[in-house]
């Protein structure tokens, strides 16, 4: 601190006089007392809600197109709202959600050695030309050009820039492969009929890794490590999936698999054999096959919500650029490619409608926009004395699990009755409520829990209700 | 981890068996020993370094143009690449600073109750005709249609967005302001001449915050609250800098500041008065005007890098949209807004601008891509036993102050003297690099450490080491 200010005396010498003003504004916002902060007080959180389903339906453009839960749930709940056809605002809540399920996917791809870089938005159209896909995309490309006459494609995926990059750095060494890069980034595909809100949108955060190797071998090694952390990434958000042979489409190579969300409103039609391994998207079977290619097996028929896609690319676009390195025996070969893609905002709406109820919000419990909520008695009711036991409560949380800090909301709406809360903070899908009544001034004094992601309501001491919330994973 | 397995046998029936194979890979990835991790390795990590000048020249379309120490140094140091005029590659290193910077600011921002939120880069023309912006924006704007023909721009910011969606929230009351949202987001400016690397460029990540207030005075109370933000940020990151009375621009309103960091590459003219507060951009005076404005003092000129922009911008856009809340008379009324912008990559190109040296980066120690660097001798060297030594040190830096994994880099290239590797590591700007030599060999043993952001080399123990790291803030 004492670096800090001696640092801004030292402005240069005319500004001396401001550089001394601000250190006031500076000691006033910094030596607010730490740890003990202000509870998060649901009533200052900005989250439009819009719990009359006609409100709802008139928000979108059609509104008979409505037409699958996570769309209307997350418009009524404030978490997104639309600004044009398949384009959203990302509300406060949804994008504290997706922050946290970004966090989770840098974990996981960083685990498998993934380094993090950024690429343009504006991709040059000659770059789309030499892979010759800028004919083949079609309308799907949203097209502009500059104030010079180049033009651009907005990008939907990134493989002629990320290996244009590798290409333009100079011969790469056997030595420095595998590479695994990836993006975190919003990218823009012009759907001819965007819908079911994040599911199918026209923006999207998409998770986008490009792998290089020496060679196929180990290229699929490659690509093995990176579906094993997409199953770790979808373990750990508790969802059930299932892993496909899917089919090439546009991006090309020569494997390929999904990785698909069961669900009823799914686009995808899957298969699975009861006796072995073998599952499919069934774009990629002959129509007249009825069982198990592999094993003779029964199939069963299911749908899905694809939430990754990856592709072994083999040196389709490497020869393309020349992205080459050089072998032990100083060779230049060509890279062996894979790329690989996780929906993030795509895997948000997906969540929401697998794991929701017909009218209440279910998260993943990792990724909830917040953990938990604690609902004190209503003003002037006989538990009211409650209230002041539940803000210890919420003190104790903050200071046993300091992780939790943020992610802890006091709905202090108290005109309100404790029924009428609840019922909110059902839609809104927090996994713990914790509600502070008659049995909290009892002794012992215990606090109602619902867990929501089980459906279980427990009776818990506040040493019960820390204990339960320590074994909560926050990324 | 149980709920987990249970969950996963529990998937559809036909999928049990591909279930139990994504559980064995799991295991692999998850049962590591947690902490004892591989040390971070330098030759692992994707770093294109281009120390050859001449190189770097090449690197832009004009190479006559490398106009700036950050620019130079940044492709230098194989921290951004060009993709096509003004849109750059951020690599790994960049991101990784840009990613601390991120959290350095939501940190600020949610310490004066900002709420995060993400807006479309797709604006519709609509909005930006109805504020007027869609003319007056020019070639500035990057336009664009979608296949049915719709127009829309790529945001370069964000106003009529964020009024538009406050606007069909339905009436706020009074009593939910005052309202600050922010995004932190990629936006779009079509240069005419796009320069000095990420200082001037086409794409780049912005903070952009818009407040809403109940009045004129509560207003100007919000907005010097988000200046005083600013500077903390600025004061933590220690880079000197000055606010000044700054012009309107095609954002309109009637109160603006600028905060600059002082240089002589900036584009900007400052004047500062010596005796008073006052200072400005030279574009807000009277060309004639030598003296202070406010006390007739002496004015002291200078040159700056602009970094935020923040606008008290009244009703001009509330206006527009009818963005408007109840009083709590019950009376419909407009709301007070401004709106404030601080160039996200602008301030990692810029700190590299003021801080480095002419052949060296330095960055803010804080927002550094690493903090530390640790390099063991050569092999084969009389000295080459100290490598065991600070390996150890490394082992101990992690598990002493955890908030260093993956802050701490062990330069394995041991086939190099440590001179060369000093070098380099001196180019890239790590603050602080540890040697072992022959003191480490010695009793008391002791590493070399250059803290480089105040040019000191220390001689100190493994608990000294350790004792100084951790006073260092990583965000
Ligand atoms: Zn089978
Ligand atoms: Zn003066």
């Amino acid at each position: 601190m004492v670096g800090l200010l001696s640092k801004c005396r030292t402005l240069l010498p005319g500004l001396s006089a401001s550089a001394s003003r601000w250190q006031r504004h500076r000691s006033r916002l910094y030596h607010r007392a730490p740890g003990r902060l202000k509870p998060l007080m649901l009533s200052q959180l900005f989250h439009p809600l819009n719990f009359q389903e006609d409100a709802v339906a008139g928000l979108e453009s059609k509104p008979g197109e409505l037409t699958c839960r996570s769309q209307r749930l997350m418009l009524q709940a404030g978490l997104i709202y639309p600004a044009s056809p398949g384009c959203y605002y990302y509300m406060p809540w949804a994008l504290r959600a997706m922050e946290k399920l970004v966090r989770v996917i840098d974990h996981e791809m960083q685990a498998i050695g993934g380094q993090k870089l950024s690429m343009p938005a504006l991709s040059s159209a000659d770059l789309w030309r030499a892979s010759g896909r800028w004919d083949v995309m079609g309308q799907e490309l949203f097209r502009l050009a500059d104030r010079h006459g180049q033009k651009y494609c907005l990008g939907p995926t990134h493989e002629e820039l990320v290996t244009n990059l590798i290409a333009s750095q100079g011969v790469l060494s056997y030595r420095q492969l595998p590479l695994l890069l990836y993006q975190i980034s919003r990218k823009f595909r012009d759907e001819p009929k965007p819908r079911f809100g994040l599911l199918r949108s026209r923006e999207f955060y998409m998770k986008d890794m490009y792998t290089f190797d020496s060679s196929e071998e180990a290229a699929r090694r490659t690509y093995n490590l990176v579906c094993d952390a997409y199953c770790s990434i979808l373990n750990r958000l508790e969802l059930r999936f299932v892993k496909v042979q899917a089919a090439m489409g546009n991006i090309g190579g020569t494997m390929s698999h999904e990785f698909q969300l069961p669900a009823d409103t799914g686009e995808d039609r899957l298969v699975a054999c009861s006796s072995c391994d073998f599952s499919a998207n069934t774009e990629t079977m002959n129509p007249d096959q009825r069982d198990c290619p592999v094993c003779k097996g029964k199939l069963s028929e299911m749908k899905g919500i694809e939430v990754g896609h990856t592709f072994y690319l083999g040196t389709k676009y490497s020869s393309v650029f020349n992205a080459s390195f050089l072998t032990a025996q100083n060779q230049p070969t060509l890279a062996e490619m894979g790329c690989y893609g996780l929906g993030v905002t795509r895997i948000l709406a997906a969540s929401v409608e697998v794991l929701s109820k017909a009218d209440a919000i279910r998260w993943p419990r990792l990724i909830a926009p917040y953990l938990v909520c604690l609902i004190p008695p209503k003003k002037g009711s006989r538990e009211e004395m409650a209230g002041a036991l539940l803000e210890r409560l919420y003190d104790s949380i903050i200071e046993s699990i300091p992780l939790l800090q943020g992610d802890a909301v006091l709905d202090d709406r108290t005109h309100l009755t404790i029924g009428k809360r609840l019922k909110d903070a059902n839609i809104l899908g927090y996994p713990y409520i914790v509600v502070a009544g008659k049995k909290t001034l009892g002794d012992p004094s215990e606090f109602e829990v619902w867990s929501q992601n089980t459906g279980e309501v427990l009776f818990l001491t506040k040493e019960g209700v820390i204990d339960l919330l320590s074994k909560v994973q926050v990324p």
